[in-house]
């Protein structure tokens, strides 16, 4: 998290969301690999080799290669190494919540071995001993980012819940997520390997839980194609920080690349047409991000 | 989830929890095979392949073969496979949880393709618009255990939290199962593919929520090795009744089987010593299970 925390400031606070379902991808290009499988792994390698500095790291979404196999298990093992390879800390974006020796088995699955990502996102929802197996793991360098106020209109179901005592149910998950940052000594300018995801979503609400969790590093979604403007996305890069991420605005931007318009309309797009698209939007995204953060 | 409820009826409430931890298999038999995986795969098939009538479905959990890397997931769709073969649902224990095309992926990952199920567990933690994809497959004859009541101390952070306007927040994601079931047709003669999850705790609360959703059939852990009681297991398994998962106690039964303490001390277990075991394990949670029903 320190890593990622500095290189939010370096090159800028972008988080590349490499959540490639194959049917972001032209027919044409897909039909060039053996299977949707391989033609993923394929433009995520050349996005994550031509990403420079636009980005501070990269985010998985692991449920689209889940969908896509054991092919898939074996392109998203790949796409984590690749951007490691890169300097590049990567996010597992799996949502895992279970209770012990499972929540173990877990933290061991996505912290080590083939599944080895620098953090991960988890789900609370079961109980703050869910935690622990990974805040154990955080000891060694790992870090978390735990579900705190998400960007889908469902969140008002439960996290935002009033409850008796005063406070709604996010709360509760955010006074667990401050102690156990304190535990790891977290401040402003060095945040700690517990962060936090909170959507892009409006702005009075951005400002109240970046004033609330002042030493918490923030996992943004939300932004692009979700909606979520740059403005808001400044108010939650103020403090301890954080990455703002951009999936289907980046993977997706061929299609309405007006540079692309006629070989688009031939079906004659190549790997490269893509890829150099989507870094062209990651610039893009970089820049009205830092635009944003100016005022 | 008819079909579950049916043989729940024929064959007894047992769930076989095949959340195997290679760590559970001890050395000599380990060491028969080329990795941890394929040593799993070659015991969870030879139980699966004994069960006969013992159990009505078989549980996994899908972080101890995630935990196991690749060779993992490829021992985690053989089982799945296996299971189904011989006519049982499988439940794949996943606990996902996540919104709009993620949650699509994540259904499409689990309920087709490599890794599919009949059953899976869901966390409704985001809301109740991450559910929509799954009962849409619901439509199609798979079924979800949502996370209602978890068996775990950690349980009364989010889920027991007390609301401003009555009652707790697992009440809220009841009322919505109940709403689902409902669209469903469920009633207690024939329950609905919207199941529940509801730990084996104590009995009042077993009580309790067993007649708050009469026509909800429910996912029973915490019974055996987590210190559940077969009499509280039999209140829950009242009116659309349930299924009831014992994982180590069946898996590790062979630690503590008197007739093998001689070969054990030897070190000199076989697979069919082991698989022996954990039948008999079964046969008696079966019994234990029938008999706390009868009262």
């Amino acid at each position: 998290m320190y890593l990622l925390q500095k290189l939010s400031q370096e090159n800028g606070p972008l988080c590349v969301g490499l959540d490639t379902d194959p049917s972001y991808l032209p027919p044409e290009v897909l039909s060039c690999y053996d299977s949707p499988a391989l033609a993923t792994l394929a433009y995520n390698e050349a996005i994550i080799s031509n990403l420079k500095n636009y980005a501070c790291c990269c985010k998985v979404q692991i449920a689209y290669y889940e969908a896509m196999g054991l092919d898939g298990m074996r392109t998203y093992s790949k796409t984590l190494k690749a951007v490691r390879a890169k300097g590049l800390p990567v996010i597992a974006d799996i949502k895992r919540g279970d209770i012990a020796d499972t929540a173990k088995a877990y933290a061991r699955a996505h912290f080590s071995g083939d599944f080895e990502a620098d953090i991960i996102t988890v789900n609370p929802y079961m109980g703050f001993d869910t935690l622990e197996p990974f805040t154990d793991w955080c000891k060694k360098g790992k870090g978390i980012f735990a579900l705190l106020r998400t960007s889908n209109p469902g969140m008002k179901d439960l996290e935002a819940l009033e409850l008796k005592d005063g406070g709604i149910v996010l709360d509760r998950v955010g006074a667990e997520l401050k102690r156990l940052a304190e535990q790891f000594g977290a401040s402003e300018d060095e945040a700690s390997p517990i962060g936090a995801v909170v959507g892009c979503t409006e702005e009075s609400n951005a400002r109240e839980l970046r004033d609330a969790y002042p030493n918490i590093f923030f996992l943004i979604p939300g932004y692009g194609a979700q909606g979520g403007q740059a403005s808001i996305a400044a108010t939650l890069l103020q403090k301890a920080s954080g990455t703002v991420n951009s999936s289907r605005g980046i993977l997706c931007s061929w299609k309405k690349d007006a540079s692309l318009e006629e070989k688009r309309a031939k079906g004659a797009l190549t790997l490269d047409d893509i890829v150099e698209s989507a870094i062209t939007a990651c610039n893009s995204a970089k820049q009205d991000l830092l635009g944003a953060m100016r005022g």
